[in-house]
């Protein structure tokens, strides 16, 4: 049976493959009594064996993709597997008890696990973590249930989830899964942004993925559509086959681009920048011929992790993404968490409305040994290649002096004792806030340079969350009025001989950056898989054509008229 | 011991008065075993008889002071306290089971209310919530706790509370309460603006007034100052009773001002409206010199109740503002539900930023039963007064189209089945998304006037939730940003001849008016009890003046300048 399922279109490309479901097991069971119990301590033995194989190889396929220092995680559960204390309590429970192993494991380790969370110890507190992680993988083992593992797929398949969050999108193997479809997200959520910097097609939204779809079921999935097709016909793999075909091809025509500037059909340099979450990102953006690193979202140092990392992991980190970028420029932004971004060693409030709440430079200003030792790191890092510091969600002109004054401070105090700090670091701040854009003139006279951060700017221009289908018709990049908050921005930095960037997905946008380019948009920042054709687009435009279409955009009323000039006139 | 809390000065004025904890009480009891079966039982009915005396009292004054319909709840209250079935159980259960009489009547109430609300019948469900109430005071009455009432207050106090809910506030006799304060809230809470539509002097977000005060502690609320002093010195209590004495002259003064126009010192005229919740708010914006109705909030109508109100209920509500406005303007807002305001008889998903949510225009564009309904009554009130329709949160144009064209809808079925309906009724919008504001000059065209809401205008462009004490720093009505938008609307508006008011917080702000005047604002709307001050601030500010001024204030960088600025020039 043939099947389409409609999503939204979150990373483009064509994705033919076998459905590998990746959603949690059932491992639910009865409680029974047995009557040999040498026979059942074997069967547990034997989970426990098969778990331990499973460990293993986990660990040293994470070694090998991600360190030593990230496969250490599984070190520490192949530990619980050989704990006598935890074995022989969950044996005697089977003999005393004549309780069936499934049982016998989850009293025992829901036991312990009750236990060392009681404890106010951190180290406890994530052996408890550490028992619940290999409890249920030793209880799968013993039900006959799979758990789902990204990190051991061996042959192509389509990720098929409910949703993905950043650490499993990160296990994936692009030598493998060759695309992903979810039942929830939008084209901003995170696990969208991973899907275009792992250059992966997928299609998120469907609804119903994760409950139509069956482990092994054909699946094509069509990021350029926003369709997902379940065991299609031959006649539409031949013609998908096709797309792909011709897709690959252009794709060869656009890395002929990856080393040339790019340059408007009149002349006009801009500059075409990566968006990137860690210094693994680095490949992608030189092999897709970046001019720069426009946004570098520290956020990722901070998450997955039980305590903060230290100035010296993060000065590691910043020096490894200056140094591989060869003196390119690279804007950093400081932390940016609170909001739907939380970190489970930091308690902030919860909150009625966090992404109008205390997150960012807010939490920064406020929690400001977390924000000195980032900005320490950072200013350590610098004499390592081009670095400029970008501060998130700015609201007024008094956040921004407070933020910089912290760091100049730090500054002096390093120089002071000894430490190399670059000299000409420039200091800017996302435009994400309405306020800021409309007070942009204030602004350009203290800043170095902008960037307009699109996602969160539309959604609170809007006044719509981005992540809330039922107000998603309001999220409009098109919409005239933001047009015009853009436009006094690059107006506003220009005026004062500063540069204008936009690191939201907009830049990428290829409605929009027609109307961008004539704006006058210094840099575009985007995901890397979006250069080369973003390039390729740019090569084809007058800049002082798209000027006028950006005039007649900006006396549009609504977002539809917009999007039919930018296709009227460039022929899109 | 004195003691001074500090808070927010929500509603100007000083009150001085024994204080009075709306709290609720610890009804806590143990089961215990009696003796005397008879004694017990005794003991019960005395409580039954208190309880309704309290019950009668309440009813008698409900009638006088809400009207009858409303004085009926207390009429099912009675009934259930004279209800044989639920008596006789309860005392059975005393002889029976030899159990106290509190725990007869819990057991009993508890079974009664349980089966009643797993019945799938609204007036069963009705009666449930009844039961539960009626429990609640006659418990009381038997532990000897007091029940706080503030409807039978009958000496001058001032009120404690953690929070107050609008139907706590509601119940408040204006002769008795002379003020109140409370834990939490802010200046734009709803018993703030409660506390100002009502003229009571208030002062909220102490975070431990009701902690802290005990019930008859001569309390002093600053309603200037956000000030709430506890068992002050008599120094202290002369000082006040001073400050007091001079708010009541300066009241008296501007109560000179109530018939006149409100022309600023060089001769320009602006209309000074109220903001208002129910027809019951008529009477204090007439007294306090209302040149109309600036805001009428809907919500109200449909809140505290157990269904949608008919088409003939809010027909009557809008019928009797008009009519009571006689013939001076009435822009009433169509239903603003969602985000922080929930219906109980509307089942609205939850969100996770429900102030970016599906709420006011969104949802009524989607729930077009029950705008259809709203419009109807409208429409069908148009022809007792002078009546404006404004619909809430639009962001785009074609929301504004859509809401307009199913109005028309209405009024042309109206028409054809020949009711009555005004000819001239202007169709116009609240200002209270970024978006809108920026695009303005298109709005103005298809418009016939705005209405500039700073509440969520402020929160939306600064990105902060104004309810989270967290990020409440930004919200800045003096704002550059905020002043420049103000400008776009006013401005845009006049290039189309249309007008342009504003109903936020802001435009009774003695700080903000005069910039306000100076940007050529037509309508103020604020607390009716604003008013006077207003019109006597206006009197004395020459508008060209204020013109020089607001153009100086669009210039500054902060929101702490412009208030400078104003202080300095206007000498406030």
């Amino acid at each position: 049976m043939s099947t389409i399922l409609t999503g939204i279109a979150a990373s483009s490309g064509i994705a033919i493959g076998k459905a590998y479901r990746l959603v949690e097991p059932d491992l639910t069971f009865k409680k029974t009594a047995i009557s040999n119990a040498e026979e059942e301590i074997n069967r547990f033995q034997a989970a426990i064996d098969a778990s331990k194989d499973d460990l293993q190889a986990i660990r040293n396929k994470a070694a090998v993709d991600l360190g030593e220092d990230k496969a250490a995680i599984f070190d520490a559960h192949l530990l619980v597997l050989s704990d006598p204390e935890l074995l022989s309590s969950i044996e005697d429970k089977i003999k005393m008890d004549k309780s069936n192993a499934e049982n016998a494991l989850k009293e025992t380790a829901d036991m312990f696990i009750s236990i060392f969370e009681q404890m106010d110890n951190e180290y406890m507190q994530e052996r408890a973590a550490d028992i619940k992680d290999v409890s249920k993988r030793v209880l799968a083992h013993l039900l006959g249930v799979k758990i789902p593992n990204p990190g051991l797929i061996a042959e192509e398949v389509v990720i098929v989830a409910e949703d993905l969050t950043p650490s499993d999108t990160a296990q994936l193997n692009k030598e493998f899964v060759k695309g992903f479809t979810t039942d929830i997200g939008g084209r901003t959520s995170h696990s969208a942004i991973m899907a275009r910097s792992m250059e992966i097609p997928a299609v998120v939204g469907t609804n119903s993925a994760s409950t139509t779809i069956q482990d092994g079921d054909l699946i094509i999935v069509d990021g350029v559509n926003g369709e997902v097709h379940i065991n299609p016909t031959p006649e539409v793999v031949e013609k998908y086959e096709e797309v792909y075909h011709n897709l690959e091809l252009q794709k060869k025509e656009w890395a002929l681009l990856k080393n040339e500037a790019t340059i408007s059909s009149d002349g006009v340099h801009v500059e075409l920048a990566a968006n990137i979450g860690s210094p693994q990102d680095i490949e992608g953006v030189l092999s897709n011929g970046g001019e720069g690193v426009g946004l570098y979202r520290t956020e990722f140092l901070y998450m997955e992790r039980n305590q903060l990392p230290t100035e010296d992991e993060q000065y590691e980190a910043y020096k490894k993404v200056l140094e591989n970028m060869e003196g390119k420029p690279v804007v950093v932004r400081t932390l940016d968490i609170g909001g739907d971004k939380h970190l489970p060693y930091l308690s902030l409030p919860s909150e009625m409305n966090p992404f109008l709440g205390f997150r960012a430079i807010r939490l920064c200003l406020e929690e400001t040994d977390i924000f000195r030792t980032q900005l320490r790191a950072l200013l350590r890092a610098s004499s390592h290649g081009n670095l400029k510091i970008m501060f998130p969600m700015i609201a007024t002109l008094d956040e921004f002096r407070s933020a910089k004054s912290i760091l100049l401070g730090e500054k002096q105090a390093l120089v002071e004792s000894g430490h190399n700090v670059a000299d000409n670091i420039e200091i800017g701040i996302m435009v994400e806030i309405p306020s800021t854009a409309v007070l942009a003139d204030q602004f350009a006279k203290e800043v170095d340079f902008f960037s307009i951060g699109t996602n969160d700017l539309i959604q609170y221009t809007m006044a719509a969350d981005r992540m809330n289908e039922r107000v998603s018709y309001l999220y409009q990049p098109y919409n005239p009025a933001i047009l015009r908050l853009v436009k006094m921005v690059i107006d506003a930095a220009h005026k004062e001989g500063k540069w204008a960037g936009m690191c939201g997905e907009m830049a990428g946008d290829e409605i929009a950056i027609p109307i961008l380019l004539g704006l006058g948009l210094d840099e575009f920042s985007m995901s890397a898989s979006s250069i080369l054709k973003a390039r390729s687009q740019i090569k084809h435009l007058d800049q002082k054509e798209m000027k006028q279409l950006a005039e007649e955009a900006l006396k549009m009323q609504t977002a539809d008229e917009v999007m039919e000039l930018v296709k009227k006139t460039t022929s899109l």
